[in-house]
């Protein structure tokens, strides 16, 4: 059944993301920057004061303490919302994203997809089965100069790649916070709701995300060490890794969420037999191409050389820096495009991660999890 | 008369702001950012298709092609807009923001505040008579960074401030873009629209804000020397300049928009006889605190050290950069709460640029051109 | 009288430079850095005991206590020196200078030249009368990057000149130094031995002369604002000064020993009407050129792309960073190139700040200084 | 046999380092650097005409074709050279060491030590039984900044070193320059000169020997990926590895040679249960300590709180920048200071990379070479 979408903003609901949850203003910020878009319902707490208080700050239409109650009845407004945005812990991604499938309800969910490798394989099956949009929230793709270093590498202008240096470093569980009150902290650390991993699953999914993204190359194989340096942590806080890829290439992925006094340190450089790619989150419009025995360019977001698909990612002139939020609601304006496609009958675009992508990242968290389990060896992909 | 204002969005209204225009998108997305406001209203091009299709795509509830109108309209609807943003060219801004003071509607406007410093004081008068409230977009007050430094020299941590350097440097009219058919450029370089200055009215009051908000210190005495480099152009196109500060601290302004390769180069660096401060604006979430003799500290955005008002204009942990939009986004949180806080009869708590900065960047303008016009001389303030 | 140099390493002498200052080492290390010429004389100080001392540390083979009795023996051996580095305070400039010249040797001197701008003026009649080599240590024309920054703006490459912003920060005198002991502080602080000028004169004329010698632009005019910041201190130790070059340019130079927290921040950075350059002292091994539209290029010392002035000023491959003294070196270099042509009757090559370039310098102290006390007037060269 | 070397510059020879060679020249203007060596002799090339032109261009009194006869005459000699600094391909290494350690003559050598470990072990127990000094030129721990991060390690500053990150990307090998007439490319990809090793024996092992000396830790395991990129290639010129240390960190260590539009990229960076520290080779006078949850604080070469050994590598005030030389310099400044000491009877000093050390190294060579091999195992020290 079509929908006309076009003349209207797109209606979404937020399943989590309560006061005091940092995602969820994300997730808010986001989908509405582009005025494509407004929140209007949510199942933000299971705690019934905290729901509605969260929903009130918000100003929402509808509140909701259930997200199986959300489901249902949205689906059966004439002004529902026409998708909705997972922001729970890992251990609940499955069941509230298959609740809303299940009702017709196109979603977007935060990464890891699912608490398990299992999950993941049932939701692809279960995404392909409604044919309803289905993203993930790898965000740091949404930002113009990692878009363009994916339209540098794709189009040859680095040659063919030969190494990946990815690195992902934070500092904040260097102490155990999760003993401190910090929920944030305490659900990360957990594995009855994170999973099996601790820092790969949080930040390092993102790398190799990333580093498949920009470089539209497979991880073929990975040899990993993890660890846990806080004492009594169970999941690994720490993680170094070899990475083989498809065409022969080699890499690094490093990610660490006990690295003193580093912010949200991702930053990424790829090596091809033409030239080099270097960025780094933290300062995020600009992309250094490196060629031996020439001048490095300063590339920035904004400016008319970048690729058509940085320029569709950025909303303001050069030198006026665009963010983290931004390029998350570039990820949304991507996904919301798709579902008004969708409304229309017609085949979405993508450019977006997707439940593909986030099956990628559960088995790539299994691999790795397996490898270090076993000493440190090579397993394949 | 006071309203309930505590349990919606507030409504906002725009003046300008069509499609094509680079600042509409951003009071948009700035008015918005927070969910505290929604854009319904706007006459936003004096044609009527262009308004029209540019309110359509913003989905506003209702349209004018009239300044005017909407200032009646919207004063006499039960829903009608709590405040309205004006983004129009100098020239309109005093008739604009004057239609709407005068209808008890509150106003944000660009700067430079008017076309003229009369303009100025008269609206000085009408914003104190009308006891609504009046921000002005110095945009540049709203980073976490900025408000830190302020925060900074103001509890002393900098002791008196001796030297002050400012630079605002762009490139982007250093060749004639106004004969190109450039809108952006054409109205900027025009006397009749822009008013008599041209770089240091479009950032170098920018620049002149940004110096007395850190430095809670007022431009005494100035003596510049403006240039435009463009052939046959009217207005200066660069600018550069020499200060003392009230307290007998020295300083230097300069700006262009002819300095090739230059993006959007805002920089202060402040020297007080116990440290100095450098902030970019390119690199906006980073403040370097200068010690002689002791390490260099980098100050970052959303760190647990910074002040209560950095912290207050933040909505990400450290590290996951904030740009210009959060920036701007901060001025107009504080307009909201003071227009919500002026409902409930409540007295303004401030902290946005106002009518006497406004004021302030006129007299700047003024006494900058008499300075150059004299053959580069000291003009008193 | 034409002498075989070819053959051996040149011998230098040194005026001042004994144990605790700062600039004879440097002069020692530039001087032999690159094997071709070594010390072997020395009046190091006129207490003879520190004389001694300091010449025993190094291994001279000759001491003495007067620089007149080392001028006269040195010139009537037959293994005597070949030129002589004169490193002692401003006011001792002339008359060492002059001691050495009369006798026929050659002489590197530390900048500013002279005293005063009529002993400048008599140093260049002596030159040119004695047809010997003079060079001034103005060391930051050795970096190759400025080297290179210089061809690209005499090439065309750039642009004809339209901007330039010079900034010479530094803050080890922010608070009363000269009255600790300290004697670098204690004689630059003096008007009996500095002269005329504080800050602009030890490092104002250095930015000054890096300003002439990339762009190859004279000074036209100048309006200058000097103040001493530190109580009861004579001299200026803060400058900022608007320019005027030769072409129609315009410029900002602006020089501290008051800015709290910087150490030795030489910048410089030219906008032509094609494209802009910035270079770092403290980052000296990187050139950045700016293009409208286009990426910056990181220009690095060592890269084959540089000009062949740039690369004979490099001695290591790219990524090995030169530093302060290398740049030095590259100073003493061209001028022992000189002296070697000099013994072999051929005319030299310069390269090098010469006594026109310390007469500019004496001449820009003085009107810099009369347009300061004049309360900042412009005043033409 | 003491000697007294405390009057007169020490004599200096080299094998190897002729016209063409680039690590030549640097080890002639590190030996001189401060005054207290000079070059005196040398068997710079097995050519005749270029060893003779290459003695000539340095002013060497003596200059040899064979380094035998060099080792025997220079001991016979009454003026003959105090030590022998060894500058030639790998293979040649332990022959040229051992000729002059048989005649009494200390010996500086590059790295790695030697062609195979059966060469270090036999090397180690010839300077033990001869009682000389012998240096390894690991010149980054050269540097006042790596000496300062040295010295925080050992006194605590960081706590429990955690995670340890070393890169060493360089680009120049990234095309088979060895086909090209490169001498420097040819032997070091040729396995009858540089040994089993290429990137890790070239570079590798300076990031082995930092991450050593700054952390004062052991590498207890290692698990090496080796790629020879460039086709026909017979040595690695890419190697990612892992590394476990002796107290439980975890690391990694990357190096290679054809990283596009990488120049000398050695960084490191060190978390601790503290603090972390970055340190970046190409910026060698800022070193980065990181405090989570406190500015980050940038400490500077030459600052007067920099530890003493710090100081003591430094030559300039801080913001005159050092670089490689000047590192290298300070090698040799500890290495000609225990020379002294030898002729006066005392105990060596150190501070500077050893026979140890060097064995190290090419035990390190032996130990990710074989890990490698075995496909990427886990390989114990």
């Amino acid at each position: 059944m079509t929908q006309d979408l076009s003349r209207r903003k797109l209606r979404a609901g937020i399943v989590g993301g309560g006061q005091g949850s940092f995602i969820g203003a994300v997730h808010r910020i986001a989908v509405e920057l582009d005025g494509q878009a407004e929140v209007v319902a949510g199942a933000m707490s299971a705690d019934a004061g905290r729901a509605e208080s969260s929903a009130r700050a918000w100003y929402l239409q509808r509140s909701y303490t259930s997200y199986r109650d959300m489901a249902l009845t949205e689906a059966g407004l004439a002004d529902g919302i026409d998708f909705v945005m997972v922001t729970v812990p890992n251990h609940l991604h499955y069941p509230v994203v298959r609740a809303f499938l299940e009702q017709g309800i196109h979603v977007v969910c935060d990464k890891p997809m699912t608490f398990n490798l299992e999950e993941a394989r049932e939701l692809v099956q279960l995404v392909e089965q409604k044919k309803l949009i289905f993203a993930l929230t790898h965000n740091y793709t949404g930002y113009p100069a990692v878009r363009h270093a994916r339209h540098l590498v794709s189009s040859g202008a680095i040659g063919t790649v030969r190494k990946v240096l990815v690195e992902y470093l934070q500092g904040w569980l260097m102490e155990p916070e999760e003993n401190t009150g910090n929920k944030q902290a305490a659900w990360r650390t957990d594995p009855s709701k994170s999973g099996i991993a601790g820092s790969i699953g949080d930040i390092g999914t993102h790398g190799e995300n990333l580093l498949e993204y920009i470089t539209g190359l497979k991880i073929k194989q990975v040899c990993a060490d993890l660890t846990a340096f806080v004492e009594n942590r169970q999941l690994d806080d720490d993680a170094n890794m070899l990475l083989r890829l498809e065409n022969g290439a080699k890499g690094i992925l490093t990610c660490s969420q006990i690295a003193a006094g580093e912010e949200n340190g991702l930053v990424i450089r790829v090596y091809g037999t033409q030239a080099g790619l270097e960025w780094h989150q933290m300062e995020p419009n600009t992309l250094i191409l490196k060629q031996q025995g020439q001048p490095s360019q300063v590339l920035r977001a904004g400016q008319p050389y970048m690729s058509p698909e940085a320029q569709a990612a950025t909303r303001l002139p050069a030198g006026h820096p665009e963010g983290f939020l931004e390029a998350f609601a570039n990820v949304y304006k991507l996904v919301i495009a798709d579902i008004r496609r969708s409304g229309a009958g017609e085949a979405p675009l993508g450019g977006y991660p997707t439940v593909y992508d986030g099956l990628r990242g559960m088995n790539f968290i299994v691999k790795v999890v397996e490898s270090s389990q076993k000493g440190g060896v090579w397993v394949d992909f």
